[in-house]
């Protein structure tokens, strides 16, 4: 018999797709993937076919890791199912996220967090996910006491539907030279457009994707008392997330402390040099797509408040904002023998 | 013979042609309209037919309103040559706007500004008046101590060629799926992509378009210690500037209040209702596109600083943002009797 975890994915949208190319080189022993979704078929995904299950309770015997990207209807259906047979769950919704007997973990962030688990571990938000991952190294030697957020998010964190209709609102937009009236991804066009929404409003005004980035950020870094508030907007990009984030410290980091301090952190590539084409280099969606780390350029004090400190963040939001994030929260749990076989 | 301005243009590019568009709707009387440029040829702006004349100094001659759109030399080349002539000079271009004699005018925010002018008067650059314009009236309620701006900003501030190459870019991508290696606007394709970059570097990091941001507002509001911080990044939108826009008043200013204040505001088109389709109404570039207005929404306090509003600015960067603006202030300084025939 072959070595290594059972795994499941739940869901084969534009996360679970990325997931299945995330383990096709994860490090994590693995005897068998299962792919499961709303209605059995097959998928393939990079040449590779994979027979996919109808989602049911009894599909998680024997399972010991199951990776929900699904809607949150089937993690509110399945993940507590895939619990009682056994598997760990590692969740993408935002169903589970806030819960206080949840673990909400950026594996660079805060792993320690998995040791208290009870069996399903959310993975955060695409745009927390990133900003947390630059922020960190910089809270370690400076607390943040206030973060303005500013994103620029593509349509792939909507989903693949998303993606097909910017490509075919764009070509209808280039040959008609008229205005698409019809969308069913987003409430108004996207192609050529800015979208200032990115979920539901509140009673505040703030959308749930700003909302997450608050509080979901409050419970990484652990300290419910930084001041965070974001504007979310969908841009017409097809992948990767950037950010626009300034930073308020409590002692004052220098720019150049700081470009020295994420040159050296985890998951982190600077892109922050002279260069003679734009002057100084930074990140770009294009150049973070299909990319594990998360790029961050920019850097940049403010000229009239000492401890301010802008950074622009840039991710593939499908890979570390999502399924790439799933899995080395699967490999660290591994690494600490939080996972039983 | 007829009643009005001599009144001439100088360039024919994106703001040139919009300068023509928005004269032939102006209140102010015009007996002429004289196009110049870099080179004499025929343009078509709307179905009207214009004869250009190359400029030259001599071209001024008996001219009582010189709007230049050309570029930055033309301006330096030429201005003075208009005023030596008679002529008041309204300048788009950013070369005297910072000069302590030359007044740097948003008719809505500074009019009274125009009464010190010496035959030049310098027209903001389009990001700097649309958030003063917005802003300007909030200021009139507390004082802003703060600005924290992060910018969505369109092709057609960087001219025409640029509206041509992201249609190109796009439909190439589209095509080919390849990415497109050739680019003459910008340093990189913008074509689903974001370049945060708008002008050259200074040593600490900050492009000219965002140090406009910091040095025009201060002068534009008469406030040099306003706290003033921005990133300012080209999106794939063909037309109309959008901002992210987060304020700090000395007193506090409830989102209901401010809705109220801007709803009265002149140049000022609030869209932050409630709405079936998306929640709550909020203004888009394509709201905007040949728009006069500056709209505002996405106008909510922020839950953990009293004194923080955010707002989600939006105007047509070529109407209000440069043309419009510039016809403006000849309008202002023709009711105040400031132009002579």
């Amino acid at each position: 018999m072959r070595e290594g975890y059972r795994v499941a994915v739940v869901g084969v949208g534009a996360v679970g797709e990325e997931l299945l190319r995330v383990l096709s080189t994860t490090s994590l022993p693995i005897r068998e993937i299962k792919v499961l979704a709303r209605t059995s078929r097959v998928v393939e995904v990079d040449g590779i076919k994979y027979t996919v299950r109808e989602t049911k309770p009894e599909e998680f015997e024997g399972v010991d890791i199951a990776l929900f990207a699904g809607t949150e209807r089937a993690s509110e259906l399945f993940a507590k199912e895939a619990i009682k047979r056994g598997a760990i769950v590692i969740d993408n919704s935002a169903t589970f996220r806030l819960e206080p007997d949840v673990p909400l973990v950026v594996p660079e962030v805060n792993p320690e967090d998995l040791e208290w688990h009870k069996g399903l571990i959310a993975n955060p938000n695409c745009s927390t996910i990133q900003m947390v991952v630059a922020l960190k190294p910089l809270y370690e030697r400076s607390r943040i006491k206030r973060i303005f957020a500013a994103t620029y998010q593509a349509v792939s964190g909507t989903g693949r539907d998303a993606i097909t209709e910017l490509r075919q609102q764009s070509i209808l937009q280039l040959i008609y030279s008229e205005d698409v009236k019809m969308t069913y991804s987003y409430p108004y066009r996207i192609a050529f457009n800015l979208i200032p929404q990115i979920g539901s409003f509140n009673e505040m005004g703030y959308t749930s994707e700003e909302m997450k980035m608050v509080n979901e950020t409050h419970k990484i870094l652990h300290d419910p008392d930084i001041k965070i508030t974001a504007t979310c907007v969908r841009v017409p990009v097809f992948n990767c997330h950037s950010e626009a984030v300034y930073i308020e410290t409590e002692e004052k980091i220098t720019a150049d402390e700081a470009r020295e301090i994420l040159r050296n952190a985890p998951g982190v590539k600077v892109i922050d040099e002279p260069s003679p084409r734009s002057g100084r280099s930074y990140p770009m969606p294009i150049d973070a797509d299909g990319k594990d780390e998360v790029f961050v350029g920019r850097i940049r004090e403010d000229p009239f408040v000492e401890t301010g400190l802008h950074l622009w963040i840039v991710a593939d939001n499908l890979r570390k904002g999502a399924a790439l994030n799933a899995v080395q929260i699967a490999e660290e749990m591994h690494k600490r023998g939080l996972l039983k076989r």
